[in-house]
């Protein structure tokens, strides 16, 4: 029903393998597509999977770093030397949304489509649509970061099979009418009234994917009936110690040790500090992690894409690169 | 005696080969070099190579366009990140540093160096140090856009050889002595003058680095005398005639044909449409540019190293990646 294609893992600067932060969100119900966080680079990212810059519905920024921001204007701009039309959304701090203006200015870059701005920091709500809500949720770093919360759901009519084949009526072209709200005269003139043989069926998936952040309980509540949460794990708690509470960052036990308590079902770890960007490194996060939360557990790698079906996250077999 | 290393040789857009503009220039007398342009993403070039930021003397930027420039806010953060003190020269309009500082701004990006900014239209020598001179040129475009002529110059002392075996001294610890200008005693009792065994000796390299240009015979001047060309040459003539004149970009056939004409003995061709970027573009693109052009040519690819030896322009076979 949902799926989350990881574009850049890495804190701070990008390393050989993994990019800066950024993370598409796409459900299967339609081509719209969401980006969280836009380092630089994630244009040339986004070159290599499936997903088009024509079909990004919006994209939402969780604080001003350039880590998490400087891949905006070239985004923008190939969008537009490209032939976008259709406006974007984008959800970020004022801040962002000034230097956006600035950059424009004075790097004389004329976008062809417009760009609607949310000010992250105005409501809780930041977007809702047919089938989607996004909300933000304020966090606690070195500059006001925020996480989002989606909620997808997906709303379809099914037809009550066992009241039909009850009825005598078997699979087919009466079946779609009914599922399509219409009812249907049999041959022996009986009418079957859609209401009563359809039922509206709805599917939901809830992804928090919170921004760079030292508190992991200010998600609590976000992520009360969640079925994913996206969170930095930027240092062993070992190194944060090292490194003190100025970078404002969490390490791997304690964003793990909140997903326990708060009983995520699955949780996905990411912005890595580049110094565990090795085969020993990542064990190390692994390690920790699984001292701390024992359910389905996933370190982000960049080209990294997960599907959501039915509460269960699973990680998609690599796909052919298309281009 | 000066390699040319192209980090960015696509028009406008990436390709899944090319990056935007970015060239580095590297002088075999110590390990600083020097950037021409800086589009997003060159810092992650940068990581397939064995130059690094910390060396980086200075960087040129030809005009204020998003594909020259939106790597800066990047490259310069990550050099701060990674400890940077040096102070760093960057020649570019005033366009670009006003970005930049809105870009520090916003962003809250706080550089650990200083960057000595001097207005490309300000003068036209724009740095000049012991063996270095760069001036900068005047071009046509859509934005002021400018071209940079980097003047290297070698000065070593040498001994001469034959006037020392004449005189009956035998290559040895004398040799060296009377090169680094010390008088030298013979066992005899007799002295050797240094100032008359020694010689400066000087070696010269020229390159010209177009910026964004339609007309390139504003490089005439600039270019005599010069022993290389790098210079964007955007689109095929035809192609050039369909899209017209409003994007200001020279075409092959108008770059070769002025390089011929110049007398330019090295022409390297770059800043291609992405149209090209596929075997049959680039045989396009190397047939036109043949029509005109019949000394050393070459069409840059990304990662391509050339180097300047005794006026002749090599491109080496490709390094091993260093990481």
């Amino acid at each position: 029903m949902l799926k989350l294609t990881f574009l850049g893992t890495s804190s701070g600067v990008p390393t050989i393998r993994r990019n800066v932060t950024a993370l598409a969100l796409h459900s299967t119900m339609n081509r719209d597509w969401w980006l969280v966080d836009c380092g630089e680079a994630t244009q040339h990212q986004l070159q290599r999977i499936a997903l088009t810059v024509h079909d990004l519905a919006g994209i939402c920024i969780t604080h001003i770093h350039g880590d998490h921001s400087y891949g905006l204007p070239g985004l923008l701009a190939s969008a537009s030397m490209t032939g976008r039309k259709k406006p974007l959304i984008l959800v970020a701090p004022a801040g962002v949304k000034a230097w956006l203006d600035a950059t424009m200015l004075h790097t004389e870059l004329f976008l062809t489509f417009d760009i609607i701005h949310i000010d992250v920091a105005g409501q809780d709500v930041v977007h809702r649509q047919q089938g989607l809500q996004i909300e933000r949720i304020p966090l606690s770093h070195r500059v006001p970061s925020f996480g989002f919360k989606f909620s997808f759901e997906k709303t379809t009519w099914k037809v009550d099979s066992e009241a039909l084949r009850a009825r005598g009526v078997a699979p087919g072209p009466a079946w779609g009418q009914l599922q399509h709200g219409k009812d249907v005269q049999l041959d022996d003139g009986s009418v079957l009234v859609a209401a009563e043989f359809r039922a509206e069926h709805s599917e939901r998936a809830v992804v928090v994917i919170g921004g760079d952040n030292d508190q992991p309980p200010l998600l609590a509540e976000a992520c009360a009936g969640a079925d994913v949460l996206v969170h930095e794990a930027t240092y062993t708690e070992a190194v944060l110690q090292k490194v003190g509470p100025g970078p404002q960052h969490s390490s791997v036990e304690r964003i793990t040790r909140f997903a326990a308590l708060a009983e995520v079902p699955n949780l996905v770890l990411t912005h890595f500090s580049p110094r565990y960007d090795n085969p020993e490194g990542m064990a190390e996060v692994h390690a920790e992690a699984r001292q701390h939360y024992s359910r389905n557990l996933f370190l982000a790698r960049d080209f990294d894409t997960y599907e959501l079906n039915d509460g269960v996250l699973a990680k998609l077999p690599p796909a052919p690169r298309s281009k």
